[in-house]
C-alpha cells in the first residue's frame, strides 16, 4: 500500500510516496481503508518541522482520515468489516478530562499518520459518522470538527449569545455552523469580502475585514451595543489575544485554541481580572465529545464545508494551498 | 382603575370586578399600566382555592403582567417612563440561587397579583422585553417562558438532544420553540393529533398521541432506537413521572415541574440510581435567566404562541377555557 | 484455586465452595491474587436472588476485591506484576458519563464475580491503591467509597454546607469521612444511641436516633435553624424520601442511592418543584472518580472504617450479620 | 465625624483627616459606626493613582470596613440596629454573574470609601458576620477573603488537589486556610523562610523559598511527582505567569488576580492550549459568596489571620507597611 513520508529533512517538499506493507489487526485493533484525509494548519506546522522539533524523521504525517472498516481483530466489539468510520484525534482521549498521557496519543504528531491508504488502529479510535456525510466530510470531524465544536457547545454557549470568529479556516467555519445550530448570534473577521460575503450567507450576523478596520475589536464592541460578546473563538493567538480580551464582555469567555500570529506576545491581566474573563485552552476534545457532534451533526443534517479537494498525490499542493491562506472551511485529500 | 379580585369564596365565579386608587410609586418603585396579562395553570389552582389554601380573601390574582412604566419614584434608574416591560415572576429572585425568602416573593400567589389596570412593583422587579413583541406576547414571557428556559436551556440541553415535552400548554410549546432554538430535537405528546399536527408543523420531530397510545414511553423509546431521550420537561407530575423515567436514558435529565396530573405518586428508586437519572425540581426561574431569555427571542425573532385573546373582562371565560384543556400555547388577557 | 458460587438456587446457604482452574490473562488483562472482599448490601440482593431474578445460576458474587497483581498479558501498560489494586466496580464505565453499556460491566451481578483466589480483569479495570491501606481496607474502595464519595464530593458540597446521612452503613460512614475532609457539617441517624456516639467521635456535628425521634426530619431542620440541609446523601430509599425532602433547604440536592427500605414509594412533588431541589441517582461511579478519591485518601491519610473481618470461608456468617444491619461501616473478608 | 481623604495629589503622604457631618439613610439604607478597616494591596494602588488615574482628588479611600449598625432606613429589612456587619466589596454584585455595572459598584475605587469613622451603605451592600469573629477579623472578609473564596472553593477545588499559593499575603493566606478546609493540599512560596515557616505551621505541606530557588516551578513539579498543581492562585501576574503555566498540570486551573509583578508581559500560548489550562480572572465575588463563605468561616470557627493591628490615625504607617512587603496575612486599623 502506499503512503506518504517526510523523509529526510522537514519541508513540504521532503514529503515522498513510500510503499509499505498491507498492516493486519491485533486483538483489540482495525484496520481502516482510508478513503479521505483532511487537512490542519497544525498538520502544517508539523511536516515544516514547526510544530515538534524533536520528531524523528521518517515519519508519516496526518491526523485525520475517514474510510471504511475492512479487518478487524478478533477481541473487536465496538466496529464490524463495512462500517464507516473516522478515526479520533488523540488515541487514548475518550471521556472525562484532558491528561498528559491522553495529550500524547495524538495521531499524525510524529509517532503514527494517517497519510497512508491503510491505517491501523484500536478499536476505541474510531467513531461511526453520520450517513448523510461523504468520506471527504467525515474527515474534518476528528479535529476540526471536534475543536469547534469543544470551544463553543462544550465551552458552553446558549441561544442568544454572540460570539467572536476570527478568520474563516475549517475550524471557525465550523463554529460558525455549530453557534448557528445553537441559536448563537456570530461576528467573524476575514482579510477578504468575499470570504466575508460567504460566512454571512451560511448565517454569520456580522462580518468584520480586518484589513480595513485594524481596530476590529472597536467593530465588534459597536455590533455588541458596547458590550462586548460572550464568547471568542480565539485561533489567532498572541497577535489576537489582547483585542480578543478587549471584544469579550464582562464575564465572557475566549476559546483559546490558535497560533496563527505566533506562539507568544504580551498580555495584559488587568481587563482579564477586571472583566472576570475565562481563557480556557482547547486541545480538540474527547471521543465522547464527537460522538455528541456526531447526533448534533446526523439530527441536523449539517455538511461540513469543504472548500477544496485534492487528489492523494496531490498533497504537496494541498499543504502549499492551506500555506496560502486562501481557502474557506476544510481541505481534504480523496484517497480512492 | 379597574382590578378583579377573588372576593368572598375561592372559585372562578367568585372572581369580581373592583374599583381601587391609582397607586403611587415609593422611591424606588415604578407604576405599571398593564396592557395585557397571561393565564398559568397555577392561577387556575390559585383562584380555585387549589394551590394555598391559606390566602386570605378577598385578593388580586395573576402573576404574568406586560405594560407600560407611566411613573417612577425618584430613585429609580433601571427603567423610565415609557419604557415596555414585564413584570418578573419572583420579585426577589433575581441572580443566583433560589432561596426560600425569594420563594416567597412570587406575584399573584395571595399578596399581590396583576390582574388590574395599574400595578405597583420595585424597578428590580421589572425588565424590558424585546421590541418585536406585543404586550400580550410578552405577557407570556415571565412564567411559562422563564419556566421553559430554565428547564431546557439553563438545564444544559445542546446541538442534538433529543427532548421529550407531555402535552401542549404554554410551557411545553415555549419549550418545544427554545429546544429548536438551541438545536435539540422534540418529541412531544398530545391527547389530540390535530395539536400533534400543529407542533409539528413548528418543527416537533415526532408526536405521540397518548390516547391512542397509551404507553407512549414505548414509542420515544422506539422513536430514540432504543436509548430514551437526554431530558423529560416534566409538566404532567406524579401520574406520568412512571413513564418519563422509562423514557430518559442512562445519564439523562428530568425537569420536574408540574402536577398536571395531580401532587403525589408512586415512585420507582431503582431505575433513578442505575441509570444516574437527575431530576431538577423547576419553579420558574430568576430575573437573570428571563434576561438571558429575552436576548435569545430578541436575536431569533422568536414570537411565543398565543392560542387566544380574551379582553379584561372576559377573564372567566379566559379561565374556564384554561381548564377545557383545549388551549395550545398561550392564554391572555388584552387590557386596554 | 477455590471460589464460591450460589449454586442450585437463591439464597446465603446456597453459596458453596467450588474449586476452579488457575486463570491466565488475555493480551489486555492481568490476574488478581485476591487479599480482601467486602461486602455491600447489593451483594445481599444479589444473593438472595432480589437484584436481577434472571442472573442464571452458578455465579460467583461480589464485586470488590483487592489484591496483588500476579500476571499480566503481553500489552499490559497500566500495571505491573506485584502492583497493589483493586478492581473497578463498573469495568467498563472509566471516565465521563455513564452509558447503559457501561451500566452493564459491573462486576458480581452475574456475569463475574469476585468471591474467588484470583479473578481476571482487564487492565483498564483496575486501580493501584495507596500504600498506607491494607487489603481489607482497600476492598472497601470500589463500590462504598465511589458511591460515597460520588453522592457528595462529585455532587458538588463545599466547607460550611450542612450534609444529612441516613444511617452508619458502609456508604454513610464514607461519606461522613469525606464530608470532614471537605469541611461540611454532617448531621446523621442511626436507630442506636452507640452508634450516634461512635459517629460523633468520627466528627459527626449531630446525632439523631430514629427510633426515639420517628419524625427526625424535624431534628434536622432545628439543628439547621429552620434552614434544612445542603445536602441528603439517601441510602434508605421509598420509605425515607419523603421525609429527606422535607430536610432539604431550597435549592439543596439529594443523592438517591439505595433502596434499603423499599424500591417504590409515595412521592410528593410540590415541594420538590418549589424548593428547586435536585435529586441525583448515583450509581457507584467511574474509574476517575475512584482515582480522585485515592488521592484524596493518599493525601489525607484517610482509613475507611471497617466494623470486621471475616475469613474467607466465614462468607455466610458475613453475610448474615450484614443481614442483622448491626455494622457500622464495612465488612470484608481476608483471603490469604 | 473623622474620616480621611487623598487631597491635593496622589501618595501616601497626601492622606489627611477630615471632618464631616454625621450621614443619615435613606429609605433603604443604613449607617454603619465603622470598628475596623482592612488594607488590601490595590488601596495602596489607589492612594498612591496607580488604580486609576482618573479619579477625581479629593476622595476616602479603602473598600473593607466592619461595625455596627447604629441606624436604618424605614424601608430596611434584612438588618436591624447593633448589628455587626462587614460591607460587602461590590455594592451591586449580590449573586450571579458579574456585569460591567455591577464592576463598578467598588468601594474604594473613587466614588466612595470607607476610610471613616461613619458610611452610610444600602441595606444590601452589608452582610452580617459570624459572631466568634472581632471587627478586626470580620474586616479582611470582604476584598481579600471573598477573592481566596472565590478563586479556590467557587473554583472547584476538592479534597485532594494539589494548590499553589505565591507568596503569604492576606489572599494567599486565606487561601491557604480554605484549601486545608476543603481538603486541598498546599504549596506556597515565599521570599522569606521564616514566612514560609508559619504558612507550614498552619498546615501548607510544601514551601518553596523563591529567592534560594528562582526556578520554583521546578520544586512544584519536583513536589508533584512531576504532574503539576491542580490549582494555582496567581497573585503575581505578569512576572510569575509563565512559570505558574508550567507548573500546573494538564486540564488544570490559574486563577488570575494579581497584578503585584506588573500588569503586562509575555504569554506563552501553546502550552496553555496543549495542556488545556483554565484561565479565570477572578476580581473578588459577589455577596452570595461571601454568605457561602461566612457559613464556612462559622461552622470551622476559621480566624483570619491577621498581621499587625494599627490605629486610625496610623494609616500612613499601615500602608507604608503593606507597601514593604514584610506582613503575612492582613493589615488592619482599628476605628474606636
Amino acid at each position: 500500500m502506499r503512503a506518504f513520508e517526510v523523509r529526510e529533512s522537514f519541508g513540504i517538499d521532503s514529503l515522498a510516496p513510500i510503499e509499505l506493507p498491507l498492516p493486519s489487526p491485533g486483538e483489540d485493533e482495525i484496520v481502516l481503508k482510508v478513503r479521505a484525509v483532511s487537512l490542519n494548519y497544525r498538520d502544517l506546522l508539523v511536516v515544516k518541522g514547526l510544530y515538534n522539533p524533536r520528531i524523528s524523521l521518517p515519519f508519516v504525517p496526518l491526523s485525520d482520515a475517514a474510510g471504511e472498516v475492512v479487518a478487524v481483530g478478533e477481541r473487536v466489539r465496538r466496529v464490524k468489516v463495512g462500517d464507516r468510520v473516522a478515526g479520533i484525534f488523540m488515541q487514548e482521549w475518550l471521556a472525562g478530562e484532558l491528561t498528559e498521557s491522553k495529550g500524547k496519543s495524538s495521531l499524525g504528531g510524529g509517532a503514527k499518520g494517517v497519510l497512508a491508504e491503510y491505517v491501523v488502529l484500536h478499536e476505541d479510535g474510531v467513531v461511526k459518522f453520520p450517513d448523510h456525510l461523504s468520506f471527504e466530510e467525515a474527515s474534518t470531524l476528528p479535529c476540526a470538527g471536534v475543536t469547534a465544536w469543544h470551544a463553543t457547545i462544550e465551552n458552553g454557549i446558549r441561544p442568544g449569545d454572540d460570539v467572536l470568529l476570527l478568520g474563516t479556516g475549517g475550524v471557525s467555519v465550523f463554529a460558525l455552523q455549530f453557534c448557528l445550530l445553537s441559536g448563537a448570534r456570530v461576528i467573524i473577521t476575514s482579510s477578504s469580502d468575499e470570504k466575508l460575503q460567504r460566512a454571512r450567507k451560511l448565517g454569520a450576523a456580522h462580518g468584520i475585514n480586518y484589513r480595513t478596520a485594524a481596530d476590529w475589536e472597536k467593530s465588534v464592541l459597536e455590533f455588541t451595543g458596547g458590550a462586548g460578546v460572550d464568547l471568542v473563538v480565539e485561533v489567532g493567538g498572541a497577535g489576537t489575544l489582547t483585542r480578543s480580551i478587549k471584544a469579550v464582555r464582562t464575564g465572557g469567555r475566549i476559546s483559546l485554541i490558535g497560533v496563527l500570529t505566533g506562539a507568544s506576545g504580551e498580555i495584559n491581566s488587568p481587563p482579564i481580572i477586571m472583566k472576570g474573563i475565562r481563557l480556557q485552552g482547547i486541545y480538540v476534545g474527547s471521543r465522547q465529545m464527537l460522538e455528541a457532534m456526531n447526533r448534533a451533526v446526523r439530527s441536523s443534517g449539517l455538511h461540513p464545508v469543504i472548500d477544496r479537494v485534492f487528489a492523494f498525490e496531490e498533497v504537496h499542493e494541498a499543504l502549499k494551498y492551506m500555506e496560502s491562506g486562501s481557502h474557506f472551511g476544510k481541505i481534504c485529500l480523496k484517497i480512492s
